[in-house]
């Protein structure tokens, strides 16, 4: 059997040449700024920033009145300029764009930065003029950054064509920044200087005309100057391709941490009116960035700091963090922050426990989170470094410690001490951070000391434990990737599902054909038969020898127990009145109802009922929902999300994360259910709902019933959208 | 009726001399420095400390060799300093401050900051040394300050004796920080200075070896210069006290925020190990702060900023909050965090909505948060300001925009912007705050144009939002009690209890004493006999006319359905056998099991089943737990914890705060389930727990069964505390 996958996958052969033309794009040799103007500070600002970031190429400035800017020569129009120009950043009113656009294209230029405002951000009139504006870009030969965006910046190579401002303090590094707002790129290379997290690149895309942050992605995951990408966006607009994105970052070791907005109601509603799209089920979104081991943050800060801790850390070897400190204060925050992120900070073996214990006071607590006590400022800092390295449930150590913020009499000791944990850190095997107690600004001296001791310093427990908290759990998804034999989403086993043929129209199937479809799939169902005549259902209804369900069966009438077409815990000797009852309700339903009988089945007593729906969504496809029945979800909504196909492992983790998951464990003295059963019931379920395909609209098997001795659906309800053809060769059988 | 309390109130008059003793503590007009060394940085921080501060008293220094220190001449003795001190501050290692407190103490000096370590922190042996410094400091007339701490700084009167580095950035203001731990301390002084936030006080306690958190926080909340305390605490030594001081504070309109660690196993056992106290059951520690106002934060720097925000600006008037931005990408990320930290953004009144879009650009979506685009960057904010505040159910608006942290060309063109929001929100009649994007560091430029526009900062989106959800959060909390007639723990409604008389001995009643109990209290329970015999339990149970529970009443089988002394479903006929069944598994559980006799009662079907208990915790007293019944209780811990007394309206806000409290409204087409019945039936249990006081161990209804039409007990476990009086005249009846 082979892998079921509902999307195909991406052309190979395009990646390439595309990511030649972007490689070009971000690098261009020179820029011209067209509406430069000493008086704004946009025009002003693309000067400055490429001079902050070491530009050596030349910088051409056109206004209408060719007026020098910047104290730079000006001409009237690009075609003037009379050498080659890569890169042009358009100041003008979206109104200009236009003719300008000509200019541009007419003078050998095939990348426009446009600024300006007004377009598909604005209403249905703007839209199309900037599908216009795309249209004619393309015509000519150009490519379009925004429009309504900041440009780029490629800190790497040392150039761009960036409208926003550039911090002194930023550097080369391998985190790109990437982000459809332009005020959010601008503020997270600000957050980057500040952090002292380094930048390969910095794209703003705005309005996406033409280039769209997918694009971008594609290409930074190939980029070999990136290492981690740092991604800002509202909407994620082509989620097949964001997800092949994000399975080349896997194979190659690269991370992308993902501050995705639109989690909230009223964010879903403003998105819309940014960016025209939907954001979609959040907890879908959260399922495939999970899944496709994108790292999601909260806040800007968290981005940037955790793509810097990736970038310089990452992947650990192992997700376990030993943490040294000579603040108790501090390793209770340490120690109440990593449980609740669910860090982990395995306790000291034996040996590595004495080790310590040679070294420190008697007094001390010997215990990871290590409170060393304020005595121990000398080398033991040093020592217990190098002894807890030696562990191998360690991935890194993490030492509390301050910088110097500040000019103060304390800065030489405190140095002192840096060099210290900085001697420990580099002679250890294992990454090392130096978290400080808090995110207070670190002057250049505070910077200076952290660098030359060659630590990667974490600004504050704050944001410096949810960073290492990603960075374990990356490190932990990255791993089991690695270890998984195949290629990711594994097969499930299992039997052949015979030739099945679905119903060419949409709609609901009646719970017999549905049952019996899914069944063919290896679905485990209670056992039922089909009766045509009260005295048919009597006789089923004997055979079964106990009390029966009696369900009306009719694709006419999804929800049979909401028009009394449901009798539960019926006898043989009432099996007949039950026929006729649920019968009499189906037709009360409506005239024109199709029944194809009265499905008689055995009532079932105990074990656990558990919801599987599989549901469509209309960008990331087919996702799977599995939750504890009854009211843990109905009222908590405790259910666990990922998109097909899905492993065993998978599935085992979906239950695992149920609040409810020890009902599974049998808690009030009942026997634990087989969850080994349970999961290929699950199994089967998803896996025929990836063979039905792009027929499926939605499937729900509620509930599936699962005891000690196995797992089995009691009722299930499949809709199907329209189509001309069968899909992977199934049929409907019998009917 | 009256309210029952636990605790008695603090005696008044003990106040006023506390609070002259500290603010003299607290304000030492000169410091002599012992142990004054010029290699010393602790030694040389003092001195550097003071004159940041502009601290005009004298310093002394001293040292064994009378060697001049940081430019000081130096004696041998304090003795030897010929004119009267306030402070000293012993650098000297631990083992000579015995001595040195002699001559301390010799010299007229009342206040001494010890920050060596090695006492109580260490081991029994240190505890030991610790109380006899404590004793030999009482018997001197000294206070001591720590040991093992870095002393205080009182920025609101610019003196201090604080062995810790102060940023030069630190301002006077009204916001006091108090801590235990040293380091700690110093983080928050220079996250104050970081997000200038002004500082009344800095105290750090240390191993409080006469000098508490406790005593401080009460002084503190008296305190005039002092509006807002933040607070990190490891553990809450004297809950009683620190209750009283949170009701004075909430008095006063004054906020308590606190950092409260040791939520997690690993802090609970190094708190242990730091102060040899105990952490106790973070749920209730958890409680009670909320009960009593206190505002619980989970980050230093949240500390910081939530201080500093509801110094300036709380209490609101009402907690909902405008949101006015010119970037959409922030917008949206307000709204997600907001909703996840439930942060009210009441929609616009429609007259407000239409004063707004008479100033906007027409495309723009007139909701709150309110994103105005990219193009609205002039006088639109200071409108559009001055509109949203004239609505009532807004408290404060909130601008979102940028400061600038570096010099660039855009530097004239935000503090332009500036000014403009700056003037919209001096106009406003609400409180109005800067949300910048991001936390990156204002430098000098940045910080003018905030305080020249006379605008409250906040830094960054991530640590902003959090700051301004506790602000609204803690306004609705003081408002809410403020409305609220008479004291805080407003007495439960009810029949008075008859007089009931407790059994003298500890430990378990028989449910029927309990029940019986807890019924002469107002409790509503499910209805019983105890019947004596088999016959006796046939005959009562025919009188139920119905399956019956059958159950053993002994106090010495306090868990009958462990050793089977419970029988359900049991029909009148079968009524006798199950008599002598639960009798004999009674006896068979030891011989010297007391039986008062067999419980006969209806059996009760569908309806909700609640758990209600209330737990002594040594600290706190008692506490009352309520949860949903069965597996939601069972599995996911879903429980809700107030301290007693509670109020009717808290009961009501416990149900609502379970998460399956939707259970109550009947999600699955059952009924509502009549909540004011069970509001007054867990009322009863919790005022009856009140009444029993000090008597009490634990208590618990399991379950309180609930339906449409009421609410009863159907099983109760009651444990006292041994005793030898009666407590408010209760009396068991009928034993």
């Amino acid at each position: 059997m082979t892998a079921v996958s509902q999307r195909p996958s991406q052309p190979a052969s395009q990646q390439p040449a595309q990511s030649a033309s972007l490689a070009r794009l971000l690098t261009p040799g020179n820029v011209v700024i067209v509406g430069a103007k000493d008086s704004s500070p946009s025009s002003y600002g693309v000067v400055e920033g490429l001079n902050r970031v070491g530009f050596t190429g030349r910088i051409f400035a056109v206004n209408r009145s060719a007026t020098p800017a910047h104290g730079l020569a000006a001409v009237s129009r690009c075609t003037a300029i009379g050498e080659p120009v890569d890169a042009a950043v358009l100041l003008v009113p979206a109104a200009a764009v236009g003719d300008v656009l000509d200019d541009v294209a007419a003078a050998g230029i095939t990348t426009a930065v446009v600024l300006s405002g007004g377009w598909a951000e604005v209403d249905a009139a703007g839209a199309a003029r900037q599908a216009e504006l795309a249209r004619r870009a393309r015509e000519l030969g150009l490519t379009i950054v925004g429009p309504n965006c900041l440009g780029f910046m490629n800190f790497a190579a040392r150039t761009g064509a960036w409208i926003a401002s550039v911090p002194p303090g930023v550097r080369p590094g391998t985190v790109a920044i990437v982000s459809q707002s332009g005020g959010i790129g601008n503020a997270l290379v600000d957050l980057a200087a500040e952090f002292d997290v380094g930048l390969s690149h910095a794209v703003t895309t705005g309005n996406e005309a033409m280039l769209t942050t997918t694009e971008v992605l594609e290409y930074l995951v190939q980029d070999e100057r990136t290492s981690t990408i740092a991604l800002f966006a509202e909407t994620i607009a082509q989620p097949a391709r964001f997800m092949a994105a994000a399975g080349r970052a896997r194979e190659l070791g690269k991370a992308i941490v993902i501050l995705k907005a639109g989690s909230s109601a009223i964010a879903a509603r403003n998105a819309i009116s940014h960016t025209g799209s939907m954001v979609g089920d959040d907890r879908i979104v959260d399922a495939a960035l999970r899944q496709h081991g994108a790292v999601r943050v909260r806040s800007l800060e968290e981005l940037v700091i955790t793509a810097g801790v990736i970038a310089r850390a990452g992947p650990l070897r192992t997700p376990g963090i030993a943490v040294v400190s000579a603040s108790g204060g501090s390793v209770d925050i340490v120690a109440d922050e990593a449980e609740r992120l669910g860090l982990e900070l395995p306790p000291l073996d034996d040996p590595i426990a004495d080790g310590i214990r040679a070294v420190l006071p008697a007094f001390s607590t010997i215990q990871n989170p290590l409170d060393m006590t304020g005595g121990a400022l000398g080398d033991e800092f040093e020592k217990v470094i190098a002894i807890v390295s030696r562990q191998d449930t360690f991935g890194a150590v993490a030492v509390l410690g301050n910088v110097p913020g500040y000019e103060s009499c304390k800065v030489a000791t405190i140095n002192g001490l840096l060099a210290t944990i900085g001697r420990g850190l580099r002679s250890a095997t294992l990454p090392g951070f130096l978290l400080s107690q808090s995110i207070a600004h670190l002057n250049e001296t505070g910077r200076g000391a952290v660098r030359s001791a060659g630590i990667i310093g974490l600004p504050g427990l704050g944001l410096g434990i949810p960073a290492l908290a990603h960075l374990a759990r990356w490190s932990r998804w990255l791993n089991q990737r690695a270890a998984q034999s195949g290629p990711p989403p594994v097969p499930l086993s299992g039997h052949p599902p015979p030739g099945l043929r679905l119903p060419v129209h949409g709609g609901a199937l009646s719970e017999w054909a549905a049952r019996e479809l899914l069944r063919a799939a290896g679905v485990p169902f209670v056992p039922a038969t089909l009766a045509s005549s009260p005295a048919d259902a009597a006789r089923q209804a004997a055979r079964f020898g106990g009390p029966v369900a009696v369900k009306l069966s009719s694709p006419d009438v999804p929800h049979k127990s909401d028009v009394g077409a449901v009798r539960l815990g019926v006898d043989a000797a009432a099996a007949g009145r039950a026929f006729d009852e649920v019968v009499a309700a189906g037709r009360s339903a409506g005239a024109a109802v199709r029944i194809e009988g009265v499905q008689i089945s055995p009532m079932r007593r105990g074990g656990v009922e558990l919801l599987v729906g599989v549901t469509r969504d209309a960008g990331w496809g087919l996702a799977l929902a599995v939750g504890m029945g009854g009211v843990l979800t109905e009222v908590l909504a405790d259910v666990a999300v990922r998109l097909l196909p899905v492993t065993d492992e998978d599935i085992g983790q979906m239950l695992a994360e149920l609040r409810g998951s020890a009902v599974l464990d049998g808690p009030r003295g009942e026997p634990a259910v087989d969850r080994a059963a349970l999961v290929r019931a699950i199994g089967r379920i998803a896996e025929a709902a990836s063979r039905i395909g792009d027929r499926l609209e939605s499937l729900e098997v509620n509930p599936l019933r699962a005891d000690q001795s196995g797992a089995e659906a009691l009722d299930v309800l499949l809709q199907l959208r329209e189509a001309g053809a069968t899909v992977d060769g199934m049929e409907v059988p019998g009917r």
